[in-house]
């Protein structure tokens, strides 16, 4: 099932996407949020849809896409989780998970524009596939037990700017992708009983020019793993996002120009949409 | 004016504290989150207690005395900012503030016990003066326009666990800082137009021996400073909450023991009260 949030900023209406129809669900949910997972949420849509008391939602096609989430308690970042990508930066693959965090108020539509912060100078984009969280997830023992914590899937891009990651940062990454608007998410979340993430393509362009070109099994820690790592060091929360780390062809290798005001990328997933958003 | 909140944990009643009386705040507020701040909440309060409009709340002597502030959208720590601190770190003072994030889950009360994690080794305090933001800062040019979105000060103390901040974590300091409990916030937030924040007192003490014992004064960048910094890559937001960095006295430094089950931690900050909780 894919659930989405159609409307402008702040006035998304949660729906689900069925055969192309977007189904109205505040018959069953007043948002797509951390209660909504907590209350076994995707599972009381499914019923509604079985008994039909769903409608589509009118006008659904003219609405803004908004992000699928609204208020993770925390975006969870994993970073150099692709070997190919690690090594484009500059460093060996990790022997464990590198998590970072990036504040929520990142988190935009697929389509809106990005704002370039001011001083922004070396801004990349990363294309990911984001884990969202269902049940708390601590202290986790077994992979079983991890991915019984997961709700779905969701496509992201990671924007950063290197600048602010790297030369002002004292090492401490998550200066570099704190910019408000810098987590575009979505189009939708797929529930995690119709999606397999471990072999599915991951892309991204750059004004039509293709950039990113790998798959989920190059990762170097999978979603149960690092589900079950970061359980060990915090509470996941339901509704909360995991984003598992990008593989190669960021602009950081130097293979490519930086991100420019105008510039249009896009980023795709298979079986989790395509975003396309402005530099602005 | 000092605001907090009493009772069970998820049942926590917003109060203010006036000549020892807590008056019961929910005529004007149902807690102290985001919401409150951004309608300018403390002003209202203000308002009420002046009309004579709110009543004690009965038997809150009795009450577990919660975080002051519900669900801050992030919570931000600056690390290295007391240049002592640095040093028994093995770092020199930071050229810039240096940024990073703690999950908001980790929030607790200032008297509730503390979880050592599984597989904890190096557990350690960090007494530190909290920044509450009344509105929101972004791309802030001065000062004075960084001190107009400050609505208030909390003591915190940024429990961290070395083992997996240093030694596991590939440098990204989040993985020690993010278990749950390792928040403790309060007992109180006083409002910004009661306290100042450049030179008062910071303390902490293990099982009655004392550890830290330095002085705002002793900051690197002062609160002006930080939250205009921050705001050049970042919005923060009304009630999101910045911990100032802390002052030299911690274990990491070689000069004290780690903490480990059954120890009690005291902080304390002048004008923003005392915690005291046992590590379990």
């Amino acid at each position: 099932m894919r659930l989405a949030r159609l409307g402008a900023v702040g006035e998304e209406i949660p729906v689900a996407l069925v055969d192309g129809i977007a189904f109205d669900l505040r018959p069953v949910t007043s948002d797509i949020d951390a209660a909504f997972w907590r209350e076994r949420g995707a599972r009381r849509v499914r019923d509604a849809l079985d008994r039909g008391i769903l409608a589509p939602l009118p006008g659904a096609a003219g609405l803004r896409i908004g992000a699928p989430l609204a208020r993770p308690g925390v975006v969870v970042c994993i970073g150099m989780n692709y070997a190919a990508h690690a090594a484009e930066s500059g460093s060996p693959p990790p022997e464990l998970p590198v998590m970072f965090l990036k504040p929520p108020n990142t988190i935009g539509g697929p389509f809106d524009d990005v704002p370039l912060p001011r001083r922004a100078t070396r801004t990349d984009w990363e294309v990911e596939l984001g884990v969202v969280i269902g049940a708390s997830a601590h202290s986790l023992d077994t992979d079983e037990d991890a991915l019984s914590c997961v709700a779905g899937y969701v496509l992201a891009n990671d924007v950063s700017e290197r600048r602010f990651q790297l030369e002002e940062s004292g090492g401490q990454w998550s200066k570099g992708k704190a910019a408000p608007g810098f987590t575009p998410l979505g189009p939708w979340v797929t529930t995690s009983d119709e999606f397999d993430p471990s072999e599915v393509g991951l892309r991204s362009w750059v004004n039509g020019s293709p950039r990113q070109d790998s798959r989920s099994s190059d990762m170097v820690f999978g979603i149960a793993a690092l589900v079950r790592h970061l359980s060990q060091y915090m509470r996941l929360d339901p509704g909360d996002v995991v984003l598992t780390g990008t593989p190669e062809g960021v602009a950081l290798s130097g293979r490519f120009p930086y991100l420019t005001a105008g510039d249009v990328c896009a980023v795709e997933i298979d079986g989790l949409g395509r975003q396309e958003h402005r530099f602005v």
